[in-house]
């Protein structure tokens, strides 16, 4: 069973979706505040989406995906194929909605994963990692559940985009958003809302330079991939993605104003400095906007920018090597 | 120059002065969210002061402390005699009110703390220990300073009491609210709050075993003092007042259903789970209620239970110590 396709043909996500969603996820995702960074030496202030159940903003899409089915449909159970943050973040949606959840995982994904996984109830299949898509919509055809996939859906990309809405509502003079970028779901919510509500606003994504596909596609005007091998360079896993889908890029090409890359080592410097001054345990993805900030390849003002730090999980050894040696 | 003592005489902070307090504050404090802890085996909420400003709830306090002065007075400047979280907290706020600070610092005070003070444009004045408040007085003299101390004024403690009505404005249920004292200020102040609007929750303070002199006191049902270098043997550098103030013990004794004390060990694996679980870098005086909690000296329920996360300033290596083996 896949849900009803809503592609680029059916127009971009709109204001009163990203509103919705906001409505349906209060009391499932945190309502994060911004934290001014008065170490900062330009006005800046930190949306920490680290501090969400599961620990990065994937809650609010899989919260809002689970909310618009049908209750008959959503029964059944959802089905996904992630790695990363998303598989926890449906599995605890769909755990928290009395749903079975099942994920598709590549069978090199490291057992910390898996197991967090499984620890919120989800059924978890190892796969090829080439083979992780069409297991997926097996069975999900199988079994009746709904595919609920990491960005490339409307009812994703409107959970998400409440973290810009909550960014206007908070600080409505903002003038620069910077975002990380991996599918660009996140991305896309966020543009939806302060687009509309703060006109003025920049919006910038941010990839590390070893996993740039969209900068690359965004500086020739169209949607480019990138070989896997070649994004599985970067430290900052939770963006390894090769490619936005449709519906993710023509959202980023009507709302967005510019996709700029970040060094491995910029990465670094970044976390460490959302560690040590302004507290976040980050993962290296919840990190590349600030680094976009402090490289310079986003310049400062006007007005204030907001960074997502959109995610905080570490592995332990990664967060020891950040902060040393001293 | 000493502000208008209000000791224990003149009864004790009102929930008025927290509501008043919480006014003051709007714009300077983050009003921080409660976060769930799914991962705890029954219902806990943290209250994450570690991402304030200066990364501790003292800016609520010092905050207020100013706000409240005749401008007339305010003008002159502050003084206090802090090498913790006030000492930065007071510089801020005096900075961002465009009066001067003095801050009288002990000379075995870290160079990363002075550093941090004057960083905050404080003139750091560095005394033996034992000099500390005697000098702050005099300097407060000399220059028509108002003396703001860490916790013993009701400013101060109506300022922190902050913290107590944004917990029951979220969780207007709460069941059991944790904190953990050095002075006590933290505590008489979310008593205040909680006790007057959540009737029946318990209010329980945390002090590590090392620095247990409130805990003794509570016990004996008078307050005690502890020798200075008894209390310097804790790694919650936070905590090691040696004696709450009079205005404080009579919020304890009137307000406070228990104060009990964890070991060293809880405190590192209650840092351990923050950083990793919650995503929280914390300092070691921020992860004592957890603690409490963790070591069973807290029983859980009836009710959902807040632990208050104080502060974040910790030191990378102890952080990194924390974090490994692995």
């Amino acid at each position: 069973v896949t849900a009803p396709r809503s592609g680029a043909e059916a127009g971009l996500v709109t204001l009163a979706e990203v509103r919705a969603a906001a409505r349906r996820i209060r009391g499932s995702a945190v309502r994060t505040p911004l934290l001014p960074a008065p170490w900062w030496p330009t006005p800046l202030w930190l949306k920490p989406e680290s501090l969400q159940p599961t620990g990065a903003f994937k809650i609010r899409g899989a919260v809002n995906a689970l909310a618009v089915l049908d209750p008959d449909v959503r029964a059944r159970g959802v089905v996904t194929h992630s790695s990363g943050n998303h598989a926890q973040a449906l599995a605890r949606a769909a755990r928290d909605a009395g749903v079975p959840a099942v994920v598709v995982m590549p069978d090199s994904t490291p057992v910390g994963k898996v197991e967090a996984t499984r620890a919120l109830r989800a059924e978890v299949h190892l796969v090829p990692v080439a083979e992780r898509l069409a297991r997926a919509e097996q069975l999900g055809a199988e079994r009746g559940m709904v595919l609920v996939p990491p960005f490339d859906s409307r009812h994703v990309i409107a959970g998400q985009g409440t973290v810009g809405l909550e960014i206007v509502e908070d600080l409505p003079h903002v003038g620069t958003v910077v975002v990380p970028v991996s599918g660009a779901g996140l991305l896309s919510g966020v543009a939806v809302a302060v687009r509309a509500l703060a006109p003025a606003a920049r919006i910038v994504g941010v990839e590390p330079e070893l996993a740039g596909d969209l900068a690359e596609g965004f500086a020739l005007g169209r949607r480019v991939e990138w070989a896997p091998d070649r994004t599985a360079r970067t430290v900052a896993d939770g963006l390894r993605v090769c490619a936005v889908s449709e519906l993710t890029w023509a959202h980023v090409a009507a709302l967005v104003d510019d996709v700029v890359t970040v060094s491995e080592d910029a990465i670094r410097s970044a976390m460490r400095d959302l560690v040590m001054r302004a507290r976040l345990v980050v993962e290296p993805s919840g990190a590349v906007a600030l680094a976009a900030l402090a490289s310079g390849v986003i310049s400062a003002g006007p007005g204030p920018a907001v960074a997502v730090v959109s995610g905080g999980n570490v592995d332990p050894a990664l967060l020891r090597d950040v902060l040393g040696p001293l």
